[in-house]
């Protein structure tokens, strides 16, 4: 039986039966082959976007799959077709659209909050969501390509460049990513992170890496830097500490940009802002170019993506996965295999 | 007798006889006309920059007077031009100033405050601080070259374009000054502003003006925005209510521009930077060109900046304007005459 994993609220996650959904004339049904498991879908386990849900309602939105089946009018793809899905439905309509900023429309929808997402056998999304995937990249990896694509419109909101120094606050599958493209784009790499399991993998990925709570990374970033600071800092911690302390790394005129979704409203040093001239950037999902950047780059094969994946599940083990993840600890990115074709 | 105005610490200001200096190899001598009494000055005042300060200490730094001699090595300045001071001494040889960011050099000295300052008949300053006022502008007028220059760097740092929508959160001399550069480029301005004198004035100058406390500013910006919200928010008001707006009346994509001094560090809504890809700046003092260009401005005659001069005293009167000032109330930008010549 085809099965899909249900959120229905109260911190209740039921695996039951796919229903299978015929494409409407402008979408386009996929086998979903891997499904990642990422913060958000943690976030609204937990009820914080029950306001937006719709129980019982698949979630999920990091996906690899082969298309099943095309509606009428879709023209750029055909079953057998391999692809991801850039998860938003914009208005199209309001002000930070028509400024062509779609990607953060006001009344942006969220296909795996707003609408039904894809740990799921099968998943029927709008055709303008695909993006097609080379056959010389695993599906596996591919699962990775949303996420990898939230590094790389963080690195471009950084207007990074070759040489320059970087501090990544957090060792998460996102900062990871962050690294990897920042390093790609041949700037010097520092990661702060507490999670040990996290800081090991760093440091095995080839990255320097330090736990703030152990070592002052602000002395440390002076030095490295000949007393100038770093020239971005990206904050993905999304915490108190990581508010503090990103204003301090910073160089003279500095961009720090802003990846993490903080849940409490955080102090942040605007003296230090003003001081130094910087500037706080902030960043959200992706824009198409960006997950053309990520396909090609997880397409190159030089990048360890394989390394960040820290299992690889059925989704009968969804409930199980996300207690795992609420917990810390080991685990960095799970993938959900949801079908086998 | 020529005067001075000495802080002595511990909120003491003594007016007393002014010591003249003559000019080094690569200094001038300024017979100052006026000097503006600025934020800055309360803060010294107040003891906030006694670390940098050595007492007894003239302070004071927005000036304008007229040549009385040159050093030696002096070539573009002579005896009778009129000039203004734009008060920075860089190091020369750190990152920032390498980098080309002299004006936040990492061991800026500011002249007025690790230096003596501008409160004095006769005031004695390296050349290369030195901008030349043509006989057309009030030197009344040209003690305000110093603050517009902020406020031209506030609005080069905006990046503001003609047609954009603006709030300034802080109707004082420097929220007004901002208020009169951006109406210049072509932006639709509203200032926001608690104190009834400065409303009331903003208001008599042509601005939008409305207070904060009263009103709902953030409702009246998403309606003249058709929900877009401002292009651009200012935030000159230093407070914790400010910092908590700011985030809430800026567009997608939107900047702000941290213009004030904060003396705690408040919260910041990172959640909306994130949220709306928000862009925060901070913006401290100004450059060459900033002066150049408040220069062409005042002379223009086209500013209301005499407007702004609510009064103009003696230097006997330094403590008394301190006092004023402190206290709020029925002040702008006080001037003091500090010679005849």
């Amino acid at each position: 039986m085809p099965k899909a994993a249900y959120y229905e609220g109260n911190r209740k996650v039921r695996v039951g039966e796919c229903l299978s959904e015929s494409p409407g004339p402008d979408q386009v049904q996929l086998n979903v082959s891997y499904c990642g498991i990422c913060g958000t879908d943690l976030h609204l386990f937990h009820g914080n976007m029950d306001h937006r849900v719709r129980v019982p309602q698949v979630f999920g939105h990091e996906v690899s799959g082969t298309i099943r089946a095309v509606g009428d009018r879709v023209k750029n793809f055909k079953p057998g077709d391999h692809a991801t899905v850039r998860p938003l439905d914009p208005c199209r309509e309001c002000p930070a659209c028509r400024a062509g900023h779609s990607h953060v429309c006001q009344r942006l929808k969220f296909i795996g909050i707003d609408a039904p997402g894809a740990l799921q056998a099968m998943w029927t999304v709008p055709a303008h969501t695909l993006h097609l995937l080379p056959r010389s990249l695993s599906l596996e990896t591919a699962a990775l390509v949303e996420p990898l694509a939230v590094a790389c419109h963080d690195v471009h909101r950084a207007a990074l460049k070759s040489g320059e120094y970087v501090v990544i606050q957090g060792g998460g599958p996102i900062g990871m990513l962050i690294a990897i493209v920042a390093k790609q784009t041949g700037a010097k790499v520092l990661i702060t992170e507490v999670n040990p399991f996290r800081l090991k993998l760093a440091r095995e990925l080839g990255f320097e890496a330090m736990d703030p709570q152990k070592e002052d990374v602000a002395s440390y970033v002076t030095d490295q830097t000949h007393t100038a600071g770093a020239d971005v800092v990206f904050e993905v911690s999304g915490s108190a500490a990581g508010a503090a302390s990103m204003t301090k790394l910073a160089r003279v005129r500095g961009r720090i940009v802003v990846v993490a979704v903080f849940s409490e409203v955080p102090k942040v040093d605007l003296f230090q802002l003003f001081w130094r001239e910087l500037e706080l950037v902030g960043t959200r999902l992706y824009e198409p170019h960006d997950f053309e950047q990520a396909i090609e780059l997880a397409s190159s094969g030089t990048l360890p993506l394989s390394r960040l994946i820290s299992e690889v599940c059925s989704l009968d083990k969804v409930p199980s996965a996300l207690h795992q993840l609420e917990s810390g600890g080991e685990a960095m990115k799970i993938l959900v295999h949801c079908s086998e074709e």
